[in-house]
């Protein structure tokens, strides 16, 4: 028996371990780890101060031997094989609330989906190649705004902005008129690298602390108009949302999978000698209604590789750096992560609760939800990001 | 007769004032203000623990009314009208070093000077109309890397990174060779504004606490490769140098200036009812020699404007984001402030101390100052941004 109950095929077991920082009952923010349905206070649990923070980014600094020092203190407290009483730390999940886990240092993201780059090339650019001619060499990304990442719960304002139709004369501005999401994973660097060095693809599981779940919520009809020449701005930068449970890379072993294959073979820097691509499968529900089951096993870039290129030309890496893969899509139409590729640019309505929908409407709720093999032979959740929409101010 | 000395014609009278982080004789970092040669410890001057820290931005989230008691306080101290004795806070700006002058939270960078942009645009895309048809109707920006913004002095180190030649069937991976600078202007929040909310063009001059010269160094071979479809990534993530001294907005109301007349008239949001255009010269030196002479006054889009701009879609902004101007080009050849531009892609070199030059070669140093009209009808000096480059790892 274990000093806290894990109820029977819960996803947080003793393989998975996820941390978050919580509050309760008003109280300062503070570090804690799921186990089942409870809250483990760290700062009490462990007496050490590193975990009385309202961020992650103090632990995570301490490096990678830390992490596996801690996790297992962890196991065996929770086991109930150290000795010591844990009752006065744990609190019930529904008691706590979850804050952003992370002091986020910069925020980049990518479009790892070989699935989606064609569904959105196809979309975006109706008469040219879906795969821009860099794509199959580099890990295609760019950054995105750290102020606006949100924890999972937050409201989501309808964002205003400029867009115009292709025959339109001049832009128009107002409320987003297709507002949609992005079902994404991201990665937390938990130690960073100096100005003018660079990261190879093999130390990626000694500085990425953990992963998140990520929906990139984003304007297309903003996007569109803006993105040319340098990129998405203002039709991604009102908000991104993350999962507040951190699950531990350490916790991910029994879900490394190869990628898929990559041809034409990458240059040398992007060539890691351990796979890193990860079997977690994701779902988006729709006002509680599953709509898309995105598979990220079948994402072409890994998140090794991702990090091999960010820091490739010498940018210096920091503590609380996150990245995201960009939208999770498969082969299958029901694997898409964005409500354009599912819809087709808005043309093939889906059903939703019994009735056709594109884009988002005021009120509705997003949900992302993924579990991943676990090392005792089940499976171990991320919890989920979460998000309602509000009308524009 | 003043309490600090302050040399005919200086470019920090007290009409300047520039704030920034100073430290002395290997003591922690502290906020000081440039007065003719020398620096002010401002902890010790006023007696405020706020001005011994490492960054302006615990100063600056104290708003636009303590920014202007400060610098009332500031003028009557070193002016002789209020009383105490300044001497044992003075130190004189050669023995000190100077450190990064904020903590900076997110990075933006814009491309709103019409000839830079049309410059980039003939040179890019050769078979296409120079401007993008959303050019004139938003100041286009993306997020940079906000990590990777250095202080002035510090050494660049040429890039690594891929790039591709038309021709070429397949990339190549070597150091940067087609490295360059952009001279422009960088703005620094003083105070945030809350997610779902925007901040109008008119609030610009309570929120915006100063100004720096930034050099934004680029890779264009790498850009060239990577940036379609998602923007600049690694051609500009490895390093962002500022100039360590921010001119406060309050010294530069003598050089308020309407911008170039605006045609399409800007939708609403984008209309102010104040002119933030600004009359302030830069001033390009390579390896010593002046080569370029950006007039900021003609710049397309105000500073204003790009503010307005990346929070009217409600995104949140904060104390210590820093967003830039984009490349400062004027009309003429001898205004350009990219070499891309100023070579014509390479292709037309310049003479530097006697020999031909285009891109960046290692060792090479390069500086950018900047003067404006001062209220005392004379200049105020910006100091300057400086880098070296050198070779590749």
């Amino acid at each position: 028996m274990t000093a806290i109950v894990i109820p029977e095929g819960s996803l947080f077991g003793l393989d998975n371990l996820p941390y978050g920082v919580f509050s309760h009952a008003g109280g300062a923010p503070r570090v804690g780890v799921r186990v089942g349905d409870s809250v483990l206070d760290l700062a009490e649990a462990l007496g050490d101060e590193v975990f009385a923070r309202p961020s992650l980014n103090a632990f995570m600094a301490q490096g990678h031997q830390r992490w596996v020092q801690v996790r297992q203190a962890i196991t065996e407290l929770v086991s109930g094989e150290a000795t010591g009483d844990v009752a006065a730390a744990v609190y019930p999940v529904a008691e706590v609330r979850m804050q952003l886990p992370i002091a986020v240092a910069d925020y980049v993201d990518y479009y790892a989906s070989e699935h989606h780059a064609s569904n959105l090339g196809r979309l975006f650019r109706p008469n040219a190649e879906p795969l821009m001619p860099n794509w199959k060499h580099l890990p295609v990304g760019y950054h995105g705004r750290a102020g606006t990442v949100v924890v999972s719960g937050t409201d989501i304002v309808r964002p205003h902005g400029q867009y115009k139709a292709p025959d339109d004369p001049a832009p128009s501005f107002g409320p987003c008129r297709r507002l949609d999401i992005e079902a994404e994973l991201g990665f937390i660097l938990g130690t960073g690298s100096p100005l003018g060095t660079s990261v190879p693809c093999d130390e990626f599981g000694d500085r990425v602390f953990g992963a998140v779940l990520v929906n990139d919520w984003s304007a297309r009809d903003i996007q569109a108009w803006e993105y040319v020449p340098l990129g998405p701005f203002l039709g991604k930068s009102f908000a991104t949302s993350i999962s507040p449970w951190v699950v531990p890379l350490l916790a991910l072993e029994a879900a490394r999978v190869p990628t898929p294959e990559q041809d034409p073979q990458p240059l040398p820097y992007l060539r890691g000698s351990q796979p890193w691509g990860l079997d977690i499968a994701l779902t988006v529900s729709w006002n509680g209604q599953p709509v898309s089951h995105p598979p990220y096993r079948e994402m072409y870039w890994s998140p090794a590789q991702m990090l091999a290129h960010l820091s490739v030309n010498g940018a210096a890496t920091r503590t609380g750096d996150l990245y995201a893969s960009g939208t999770i899509s498969g082969p299958a139409k029901e694997q898409r992560g964005a409500f354009i590729e599912l819809t087709w640019g808005g043309q093939e309505p889906i059903e939703v609760n019994g009735e056709p929908r594109t884009f988002l409407l005021d009120g509705d709720e997003i949900t992302i939800t993924a579990t991943a093999p676990g090392a005792g032979g089940g499976q171990i959740g991320f919890g989920e990001v979460s998000g309602r929409v509000l009308p524009a101010h």
